[in-house]
C-alpha cells in the first residue's frame, strides 16, 4: 500500500465530485509545455508517485491510470506499486490512447475537467475533438492541486545571467531583427513566446530555475515596440535590466502574461504556436491570434560557426573528464574498492565539474548495472543503488552543460567476461550506430528516412527499441530540443547544416542487460553534384567505444574501418590534453579492431 | 512551330474569354481519377501534344504552361517543341506548384474554370481554398474540349466478362459481404465506387477498355439492397448480365449515374473516398456524404493464397518468355541481324503472349538504348526507334497481365564492353536493390522508412533517382495501385503479408545511359519474437541479372550471397521449362558471382 497516494487520490475525487468532474487528466507539464520543469509544477509525481519526465495520469472516479513510455515501464511498475494506480504502456498495439480510454471509461454527458494552462494550444484542441464526439464535455478550469497540495513549492527565483556573444555567435538584437522579419511573414506584428528554451537562445540570457536546464521561467511578447519579458522581478539583476531594456524590453511581472494578452488592443496580430502553448491563451487573445510555427524553433536548431567552434571545444573536454572517470572506475573495481551505480555518477560529475566552462550535468547520470540497465530512463537512488563487480555490462548515459556547449553521450562497457549473447547484441547496436553516422543524404531528408539506417541490423535479429534514434541538442540549452529527430514515426522536419542530432540505438533485455551506444552528429553539407546537395554527419562526441564487446566478424569492412577511423581521431584529438597514464590508458582503449580474415563480411 | 496544338490553344483562349475565365487546368484524368485511360477523355494530349502518363496543362490568355515529373522531362521538352507551352519540372525545388503558379499569374478577382468531374474531390478543395486565399474564383463547369476537340473518340465498348475464383480466390459476394460491413463501420449504408480497379476486384469483373489496364469503364452504387452498375448496356452478355443480377446488382447506362446520387432518398449516407472520386460527387450528394477511405482500396492489395499461388505460376510463364527473348535478340546481334528497340519490345511480347494463361502487356514495354535509357518512361516509336549496337547499356521495363498475376520487372543489361563507369553504377543500383529485398521489419513499417535501403550506395556516391522506389501491384489488374509504397515522400499506410509491390531503384545520366533493377516483392511473415512479428519481403520474380555489370569488389559478401542465391533460384525454378539451349544460356546467365578474396567488402 501506498498510503499518501491513496489519500491524495481519494481527496481528489472528493473535488471532482464536488465539481462534477468525472475524469480529470493530470500531465506532467508546465504552462511553458517544458519537457523538465521545476518542482512547482510536479503535480503528476504528487498525486501518483511516478517520478518519470515524460507520463500522464488520469483519474476517473472509480479508476486511476498513467501512461508512460517504454523508457518508464520498469520504473513505473516499482513506484506505482501499492497506490492503485494501473500502468498503461504508451507505444504498445494494445494500449488505447489516453482520449480512447477516456471516452470509453464515461458515459455521455459526463464532462472531463482540466487546468487549460496545462495543455498545449494542439493538445486540448484533439482532447475536445475526441470528446465532443463522444458527447462528453469539457470543463478547462478544474485545478486539481488547489487545496490539496498544501506543501506546494514556490516558483524558482534564481536569477538570471546573460549568455555572452563571443559563446553563442550572435547578438539577441540581431536574432531578434530576425525573428521579427519572420513573425511578419507569418502575417502577424509581434510573438507571445512561451517555450522557455526559445526566450533563452532569442535573449542569450540563461538561468538555473529548472535542474539541467539552463532556462529562466518566463513568458516573452515581442514586438517592434513594447516588447515585455514577463519575469519574476527577484530573478532579475541591474545588470540584466539594463541589457534587457538596451533590447528594448520591459519587465513585468511572470503572473501577469496570461491577462496581459487580453489587454492587446484588438487590431494586434500575436503568432501562438500551437504546439508550445497553453490552451489558455487562444482564450484570452481570441481574433488577435494568428497560429503558426514559432520560427525561433528553426532558427534556434542551426549552429553557427562561433556555436560549432565551441562545441567542438567543450567535446574535447567531456572526453578528458570521461577517460578519468572510467580510468578511475576502472581502477576502484581493480583495487578491490566499493563501486555503485552512484559512486559512478558522482564520479563523472565529479570530472566534468574540474574542466573548464563546466556549469552544471545537461541531465541526471543513468548508470545502470545489470538488469538497471534495461530500465531506459533508470536513474539509480539510494534504494536502487546496485554494487557493481568485475563482470556483466554497465550502461553509462550522461552529459553536461557547458557554457559553450551541451554534450550528451552513452557508453556500455563491459566489466569482465563478455559473453557472447552480450557481445552480439552489442555488435548489432554498434553496427548501427555507425551506419548512421556515415550516412550520405540529399537535401530534404527527413529523420524518418534515415532511422531505418540504425535498427536495420536489430531487425534482422528480431530485436527493436521503442525509443528514437535521436534527439536534438541544444547550444547550452536543454539537452532534448526539437524540430528534427531521427525517429520511427514521420516528422516533416528536413535535416540542414548546423541541426546536432544525438545518434543513440539500442538494446533492453529486461532482467539481464541494457546496451546504447550515444554520440552527437552534427549535420555538414557532404558535396553538391548534378543531382543537388547532399548532406552527412560529423560525429562530434569524442570518447571510445569498448573494443572487449565488439564481434568484428559480423561488421563489415567499412563498419571497422569507421570504428577504427573514429578511435583513432578520438586518441589524437583528446591525448594531448591527457597526462602519460591517461594517455596511456586511452591508447589501449583504441586499439584498431582486426577484421576476420576468414570471413569476408 | 507546332499548327495544330497552336490553333487549338488558340479556339481554347477565343472559349475562355466567352466565358469570363482567365486561366484552365486540363488534367490527364478521366471521371475515375485512373492512371491510364482511354483516349476518350486525352484532352491533355490534344491540346499539348504531350502523350506522357503523367502531366497537366495550364492555359492562361497569354501563356500556357505543362507540368510533368521527372520520368517525362526529355520527353516532355522534344514533344512540346513549337507549341510555346513551357515545360515545368515538377519535383524540382524551383518549380512552383500549379496553383502557387496561378496565384501568381492572375490578377484578382479573376476566374479560374475546370471541368469538376475530371478533379478528385481532394485536388478541387485544395485548388478551392489556395484560390480564394488569393481573391480568386472557381468555376467547375467550364469544358475545354467541348466543341473544339470535334473527332473525340467515343468511349469504349468492349465486352466485359468475369474474372474466375479459381483464380481471385474468394467469390465476389464475399468481397461484397465484407465491404459492406466496412461501409458500416464507416458509419455510412452505401458506398459510390469510381476507381475502375476497385470495382473490377470486388465483382471479379474485367475488360479491355483502358490500354493494359483489365477493366469496365463504369461506376458502381454498392448498397444491402439496390446495388447499381453504371455501365454501358454494350458492354454486358448474357452471361456476365446474369450473374451481376445474381450478386444484387442492377445495370444502367453508365451517364446516369451522377445524376442517380442526386435522386437518392436524403436519409441515405454514401460512403465517397475523397482521394478517388470526382469532384462533381459532391455537389450531387450533398448531406447524403460520408467523407472516407474506401474499404477496398486496403482489402485488394492484400492477396489470398490462391492469388500468392497463382503469381508464382505467372512468374515462372514470365521468366521463361524472358529467357527466349533475351536469347532471340542476343542470337540476332550475334548473327549480325538489325535489332531496334522496337523490335526488342515485338520480341519480347511475342514470347509471353505464346505463354498460358497471357492476356496483355501490362503496360507498353520500355525498351531504351544508351541515351533512351535515360529518359525515364520512354516508349520507342517509329521516329525514335534506335538501332542497338553490340556495345552500351539496354534498359528493359516490361511486363504482363496473365489471368493468374500482373507482372513488372526491369532489367539493364551490357551488349558487350561495359565501361567503368557503367559497371560501377549498375552495382550502386544492385546493391540498394537487394538490401530492400533483404529487409526484415517489425509490423507497423511504413514504405518511407525502407526507401532509403535502396538509395543509400547512390547517395553516398552524390547521385539519386527522383522517381518512387516501389508501387503497389495489382492482381490481373493495374500495374501500378496503392495503398502502399516506397518513396522518399511519407505515406501511411503500413506493410502488411500479402502486398505486392515492386522495387526498383534506378540512375539515369542524360545522354549517356539509365540503369533500372526491378523485381516484385511480396511481403510476408519472418519471425515472431519477444519484441513482436516481423515482415520480410519474398523476390517474385524470376530472371537474372546482367552478371557482366556486377562489380563484386564493392559489394558485400551479404549481398553477393544473396545475389549467387537467387541466381540459382531463378536456373532451379525455370530451368525445367527450358528446352536443352536455352537451360544451358540461362546456366550461363546465372554463375556465381564471385567475391575479390583481397577485398573484405
Amino acid at each position: 500500500m501506498n498510503e499518501n497516494i491513496i489519500l491524495r487520490i481519494d481527496a481528489l475525487r472528493d473535488k471532482m465530485r464536488a465539481a462534477n468532474v468525472e475524469a480529470t487528466i493530470i500531465p506532467h507539464s508546465d504552462p511553458h509545455q517544458s519537457e523538465y520543469m521545476s518542482p512547482h509544477w510536479h503535480q503528476r509525481e504528487f498525486f501518483s508517485g511516478f517520478s518519470g519526465s515524460a507520463g500522464t495520469l488520469v483519474v476517473t472516479l472509480d479508476d486511476a491510470c498513467l501512461w508512460t513510455d517504454s523508457r518508464y515501464f520498469l520504473q513505473a511498475e516499482e513506484q506505482l506499486e501499492g497506490t492503485n494506480i494501473k500502468l498503461m504502456k504508451d507505444g504498445l498495439p494494445d494500449t488505447p490512447s489516453i482520449n480512447q480510454y477516456i471516452v470509453s471509461a464515461l458515459k455521455a454527458p459526463a464532462t472531463v475537467g482540466i487546468d487549460a494552462l496545462m495543455f498545449s494550444i494542439s493538445a486540448a484542441y484533439r482532447l475536445k475533438k475526441d470528446l465532443e464526439n463522444a458527447g462528453l464535455n469539457l470543463v478547462t478550469d478544474f485545478h486539481p492541486a488547489d487545496g490539496i497540495w498544501t506543501d506546494r513549492p514556490d516558483l524558482p527565483a534564481d536569477k538570471a545571467f546573460i549568455h555572452e556573444s563571443f559563446h553563442t555567435g550572435e547578438d539577441a538584437s540581431t536574432k531578434i531583427a530576425r525573428m521579427m522579419a519572420e513573425v511578419k511573414k507569418a502575417g502577424a506584428d509581434s510573438i507571445f513566446i512561451s517555450t522557455l528554451d526559445e526566450i533563452a537562445w532569442l535573449l542569450n540570457l540563461r538561468g538555473t530555475d529548472v535542474k539541467y536546464n539552463p532556462v529562466v521561467t518566463s513568458f516573452l511578447y515581442l514586438a517592434d515596440k513594447g516588447s515585455v519579458l514577463f519575469v519574476e522581478d527577484v530573478k532579475i539583476n541591474d545588470s540584466v535590466r539594463n541589457y534587457l531594456s538596451n533590447l528594448g524590453i520591459n519587465i513585468r511581472p511572470y503572473r501577469e502574461a496570461i491577462e496581459f494578452l487580453a489587454s492587446l488592443p484588438p487590431n494586434v496580430k500575436v503568432l501562438i504556436d500551437p504546439e508550445s502553448s497553453s490552451a489558455i491563451i487562444p482564450v484570452k487573445l481570441a481574433d488577435k491570434m494568428v497560429e503558426g510555427r514559432s520560427p525561433i524553433k528553426h532558427a534556434k536548431a542551426l549552429r553557427n560557426d562561433v556555436q560549432i567552434a565551441g562545441l567542438r571545444e567543450a567535446m574535447i573536454r567531456d572526453g578528458v573528464a570521461l577517460v578519468y572517470s572510467f580510468m578511475e572506475i576502472e581502477h576502484m573495481l581493480s583495487m578491490g574498492e566499493k563501486v555503485t551505480e552512484m559512486t559512478v555518477c558522482r564520479i563523472i560529475t565529479e570530472h566534468r565539474s574540474k574542466q573548464q566552462r563546466y556549469f552544471d550535468d545537461s541531465f541526471g547520470t543513468i548508470a545502470g548495472y545489470k538488469e538497471h540497465g534495461a530500465i531506459v530512463h533508470y536513474e539509480p537512488d539510494e534504494k536502487s543503488d546496485a554494487t557493481i563487480l568485475p563482470t556483466g555490462l554497465l550502461l553509462v548515459d550522461s552529459g553536461a552543460q557547458y557554457l559553450d556547449g551541451t554534450t550528451d553521450i552513452t557508453r556500455t562497457i563491459s566489466l569482465g567476461n563478455p559473453t557472447p549473447e552480450e557481445r552480439h547484441d552489442f555488435t548489432l547496436v554498434l553496427m548501427g550506430h555507425i551506419d548512421l553516422a556515415m550516412a550520405i543524404f540529399p537535401e530534404g531528408t527527413r529523420g524518418a528516412q534515415l532511422d531505418v539506417l540504425a535498427r536495420q541490423y536489430l531487425w534482422k535479429d528480431g530485436k527493436t527499441y521503442l525509443h528514437g534514434t535521436g534527439h536534438g541538442v541544444g547550444h547550452f540549452l536543454n539537452v532534448h530540443e526539437g524540430p528534427q529527430n531521427i525517429r520511427l514515426q514521420e516528422n516533416p522536419v528536413v535535416f540542414e547544416p548546423g541541426m546536432l542530432t544525438s545518434n543513440e540505438p539500442g538494446i533492453y533485455v529486461a532482467g539481464k542487460y541494457g546496451i546504447r551506444s550515444e554520440n552527437l552528429i552534427l549535420t555538414v553539407p557532404a558535396f553538391t553534384t548534378a543531382d543537388g546537395n547532399f548532406l552527412k554527419f560529423e560525429t562530434m562526441t569524442l570518447f571510445p567505444f569498448d573494443i572487449n564487446l565488439v564481434d568484428s566478424t559480423i561488421m563489415s569492412s567499412v563498419q571497422i574501418k569507421w570504428l577504427n577511423d573514429y578511435h583513432k581521431r578520438v586518441y589524437d584529438t583528446l591525448s594531448p590534453h591527457l597526462g602519460t597514464n591517461a594517455a596511456r590508458w586511452l591508447a589501449r582503449k583504441t586499439l584498431p579492431v582486426l577484421a576476420n580474415p576468414y570471413d569476408l563480411d
